[in-house]
């Protein structure tokens, strides 16, 4: 269980009614998730992973936001062995990166993994027709449609019927789960296998951490780190910290900064309030943001990810979780018990709760993203 | 040259008295040198590289903040064709990021880029070590010594002595150029050249953008973007607008961010003040902290560098440019002409030239880094 170092004091029944409207919520199906795991999905998800791994050298992931960030940032953090390499496309509209993948692919045998809730998202949708152009050209029509997995809506849109008409392998994107909560569904799941993540103990992790957010809420919701994090978050916030900086001492675990900033900058940056999340990498950043983090404004405050670490780095873990305070900066410390597929388990549904919960106590609706909408309506007209 | 999308009402006095500032300083040693190139040093920066590029296949590059992030923004946006590869050390104090870096190297041929300026610097003197260690393994000591390439002070310090003492080949960190300004010395340059970057038309772009900023002074500041911006950024900054937001369209240009970040928080954030600088690459981040950017909190700025791009992603640009400031944040634009080696020599020596002014005007030190060194210490402290 992830642990934090701060107990604030938590108005018990504002967090019951916060999570009552979160479970009353169309897009509460990951607050389950991982303890109603499908066990026939998963069969399925193991066994297109296997059959990419043996037909192909690099598997194209094809997604951009919650179809993305997810999966990178727990594969980037395990870096577990694999034969089997990740090319990313389709999270950018920037021709320099389409041609880098493509280069990166070389004349390797390679299978695609397309990710799209609707189809018509356009930067995924550009990666594709080059990608899928590739693939009919390197194995032909109908060998190439073997190599393509679809992920996404059971019933409706472009990409669903393009995979049921040409006989694509497809996965589901719940429609109860939004893009920033969909690691532990096909849209991270399929990936994350293929990379060679165990994703049973990643499951197995979440599992963990939503019964004993569970246990806490029936029992005592004081005793639980996704509320004392959630609260704390709030009461830091109306006190006009409106910064957190998310601070890894890891490397490797950049990306998992940025799946943060994006389920808390999306779930809360609305109706022109919230927090803004940024991150560091530290020892690293120490030697540039540092300087602003012991020194500068002090409307930010940190939030630590201490994950296992090697003694030497532990000494610069508690070197910063002594010096920062002094300098005036709130510092909250989150606990990983492990660094492997268990501890990103826990920490997914960490996040994911005590976002839900922040946004909630903050006022806002953690499940929408006008603004996002906004600019996807603004570039169809402008290519229109 | 950089241009820039705004003419600020520019006080023509302070910003003389500020450039007189910077240039009265110890540390100014940056202002001029693009227009003041040493072609013998930079006659042997070239033949090092060759060297290098002849002899490994694999160049570890080992150096921290400003010995680091300057040269690997730019080889990371440029990535130019090479037959060799830089691997980057030395950065973090995590022994799986050390471990990894090994692996990286595996067996292949390599020598070693440590750049340090009083080579007691922790994190790099353990990289060091380690891979120094390898180095003599592979090769017995007199080889080894000939594959080190140490980038350290002219006269003192560990990093020199050992040089020295050892015959590596040396190259001089200016004692009048601080870390943060210092990409167009050889600390950047020897590396640059070994990843195939042209640091003649690099060098050529700083030193336009220096001519440029030097004759706007003569005559008329306001003509100068850079002033421009640097007025624009204390306005804003002194207007409650405390966080900058630099936006980029490629992906390529994630660690030129990271430079960024590090040279105007390394200058600005002290005496508890300063503008925090973050940073999103569009349009991967339109589907995550786009919504903060269109609808969350109302204290920041976006300054969007303008990167020349293909048709489609330009189309990008023009809905970001047209949407944000409708959702009610200022945008800043900044121009570049060229997507090469000129013009991120006219961005570095702009940034590093507008940064300076823009501290000046809010009153701090652009050239010290008081939180760091406190870091540094107390490390050191817990470590004895």
């Amino acid at each position: 269980m992830i642990t934090i170092n701060c107990s604030p004091e938590v108005d018990i029944s504002r967090v019951h009614e916060a999570l009552s409207d979160i479970r009353k919520d169309a897009m509460s199906g990951w607050v389950d998730l991982p303890c109603r795991v499908n066990m026939e999905e998963l069969s399925r998800i193991k066994s297109a992973a296997d059959k990419i791994i043996d037909e192909s050298e690099v598997l194209v992931c094809i997604g951009i936001g919650g179809s993305y960030l997810g999966h990178r940032a727990i594969i980037e953090a395990l870096r577990p062995a694999s034969n089997i390499e990740i090319v990313y496309a389709g999270n950018s509209l920037s021709r320099r990166e389409l041609d880098r993948a493509i280069a990166q692919v070389g004349d390797r045998d390679f299978s695609i993994n397309i990710i799209s809730k609707s189809g018509t998202t356009l930067e995924p949708a550009i990666a594709f027709e080059t990608f899928k152009k590739l693939l009919f050209e390197k194995y032909g029509a109908s060998e190439a449609a073997k190599r393509i997995y679809a992920t996404t809506d059971a019933a409706h849109g472009a990409l669903h019927d393009e995979a049921v008409k040409n006989g694509y392998t497809r996965f589901i994107v719940p429609d109860n789960i939004g893009g920033r909560y969909s690691v532990l569904t096909p849209v991270g799941l399929l990936p994350l296998a293929v990379a060679g993540v165990d994703i049973d103990a990643l499951l197995a992790g979440a599992a963990e951490e939503a019964t004993s957010f569970s246990d806490a809420m029936k029992h005592d919701p004081r005793t639980s780190a996704a509320v004392n994090y959630a609260y704390m978050r709030y009461t830091l916030g109306n006190k006009g910290y409106d910064t957190e900086v998310f601070a890894s001492f890891e490397p490797a675990t950049a990306y998992f900064n940025e799946w943060l900033k994006q389920l808390f900058g999306e779930s809360e940056g609305k109706g022109q309030q919230g927090v803004l999340p940024t991150s560091v990498i530290y020892s690293t950043d120490l030697h540039s943001l540092g300087q602003f983090m012991q020194d500068g404004r002090r409307n930010l405050w940190e939030t630590i990810i201490d994950y296992p670490t090697d003694d030497l780095n532990a000494k610069v873990v508690a070197a910063v979780k002594k010096a920062h305070p002094l300098g005036g900066i709130p510092v909250l410390v989150l606990g990983v018990p492990s660094y492997d597929e268990r501890g990103f388990g826990q920490l997914v549904y960490f996040f994911e709760i005590a976002c839900a919960l922040s946004a909630r106590l903050y006022g806002v609706n953690p499940f929408d993203q006008p603004g996002v909408e906004a600019y996807k309506t603004e570039l169809k007209k402008l290519l229109a």
